[in-house]
């Protein structure tokens, strides 16, 4: 039948994307070409079963919505915070962000229920695929991406393909530590890149400016209700204010000392800063680099994302790669 | 002819292994079980010519007396302090202890005057490469080694092969910096392991210590023309010279946060501490891992390695293992 084969052929081939964080859940569906024709979000429910079930129920109308757009779903892929087996497709431990999330087998019963096969992995790792298939790191056969928002996370691509480890943390790049003492890190040491240079160590660095009224320059307000954060100290900085530059660049200059143990370790020629932070902190790394980095590591290109999305391209891009990956 | 068959196979399959170092030039004559038949040493030479000369003169009375060990010599595998790439057999870039090795071909002037396939990596990488045919590192898919010697060096093992990175300058270990500020390094930047923790390190706070007259405790001495070193250092500290052993303590916990930020890039499931300083390091390691790396990162084993010339052995390994290496 012609009028079929027509259509066969004029399907969209495209993935459901899952992103799974610490506030949201979030579903799109995403073609070939890394265009995200449709996004869903809901919060993300505290419980094991009500996420598992709010999953289904998102990917489910989803699926049905993107017969409307003619694309052929070809699979899910998974983001989520936390560690994963992705050979098994498994939630093996997660951050204190998402609850009841620990040795979490995610394949089984969305496979199961939608009928499909299912890919699953961090999203750090994830946030390197994407830039691997849609972003700076196509073609790009080592790089790293850093992923700056309220934690820090990463992911290392060497050959071509992700470096997961032995227990799958690896790229805990957050965790590099640049002190031997340093501030607190959640994770329970000192020094660590996370706790110098994340939302959530901004947040702390201008709430305690705020608190010594030494945040707010002329043309800013914080109103009353309105939490002091990251936002405010990148403001500050702008308009003046050197205390609020002063603790922006020294976030910087500490992320930056661990991009270079990152250069030193693995050796990539191409550094992508991602998350809402990465603009600001883009020059600092490059002169930091460039100052505290081997000669022979110097090469190393250090770029800005350019993707919206990357745990939900990168998601997707396990789903669109699988037939070329090794996994599953 | 049915005896020269016998001698055939009797013979024992072998590797002519070369050490290039800051001061000694060694070659070696390595059996494929990992035998050190006969090992020859010679300082290095100063210059490019009267190196590449040696090495060559070195390589041919090796190879003679191997006739009279009944050794068949498959090739000649070659360990290099510096930076090098191993599929060209060429060092590129040297460390400041080997002068006029810079850009040098290493593989066409050997392989044409001996006939032999040569193969060449750094001193860091074949130490890696030892551990996983001789060492600890036997079986193992995803392994580090680190190098505690006159400086820091260091080898990855991630699924079975090294990793090398983009500009053949992967697995500089000693320059993962673990202060912001911190001594200086012999690199240029701050803070690296190898300004806390090798040996020129240690001598450097013996002196300290010794100029301060707070090196010596009963029981030892230092003869006038005797340079202070680590040895000193080691023997104060076990002496009970609480000062030495604060050093002590200092730098192993500086190293060992080094290679925190290791298991957290590239999570291995084994850190093989190397060199002479190796024993000493091995508990206050093990300690700091568990206190400050991800839960995740902590079934890492951390062990002393047990080979006595990890640069010969993995030289040999890299002839020795050729049938099954991608590499030339
Ligand atoms: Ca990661
Ligand atoms: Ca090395
Ligand atoms: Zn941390
Ligand atoms: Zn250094």
């Amino acid at each position: 039948c012609f009028s079929q084969d027509i259509d066969y052929v004029l399907e969209t081939q495209s993935a459901l994307a899952v992103d799974l964080g610490g506030t949201n859940l979030r579903v799109a569906i995403i073609s070939m070409k890394g265009e995200i024709l449709k996004k869903y979000s809901q919060s993300n429910p505290n419980t094991y079963e009500e996420r598992i079930d709010l999953i289904l129920k998102m990917c489910v109308e989803a699926a049905t919505e993107a017969v409307r757009f003619n694309c052929r779903i070809l699979g899910v892929g998974i983001s989520t915070g936390g560690r994963v087996n992705p050979h098994e497709g498994v939630v093996l431990h997660s951050t204190k962000l998402i609850q009841e999330w620990d040795s979490v087998d995610l394949r089984t019963p969305i496979s199961d229920a939608l009928h499909l096969p299912v890919w699953v992995d961090n999203d750090g790792n994830c946030a390197a695929l994407a830039e691997k298939k849609f972003g700076h790191g196509k073609g790009v056969e080592n790089f790293v991406t850093v992923i700056t928002g309220t934690g820090i996370g990463g992911g290392i691509i060497h050959h071509n393909e992700l470096i997961h480890g032995s227990t799958f943390c690896a790229a805990e790049l957050g965790h590099i530590m640049v002190s031997l003492d340093g501030p607190e890190c959640l994770c329970g040491s000192r020094g660590c890149i996370e706790a110098y240079a994340s939302g959530m160590a901004l947040q702390r660095e201008a709430k305690k400016l705020h608190d010594e009224d030494m945040l707010l320059v002329e043309g800013m307000s914080v109103k009353n209700e309105e939490p002091v954060s990251a936002v405010h100290l990148i403001q500050a900085a702008k308009l003046g204010n050197s205390k609020a530059d002063n603790v922006l660049r020294a976030a910087g200059a500490a992320l930056a000392v661990g991009i270079v143990n990152i250069l030193h370790t693995v050796n990539p020629s191409l550094v992508i800063l991602s998350g809402v932070l990465a603009p600001h902190y883009e020059n600092i790394v490059k002169h930091v680099v460039s100052q505290r980095a081997l000669t022979s590591a110097q090469g190393a290109n250090v770029v800005t994302s350019e993707l919206e999305e990357p745990a939900l391209l990168g998601a997707a891009s396990m789903v669109l790669d699988y037939t070329t990956r090794r996994l599953y």
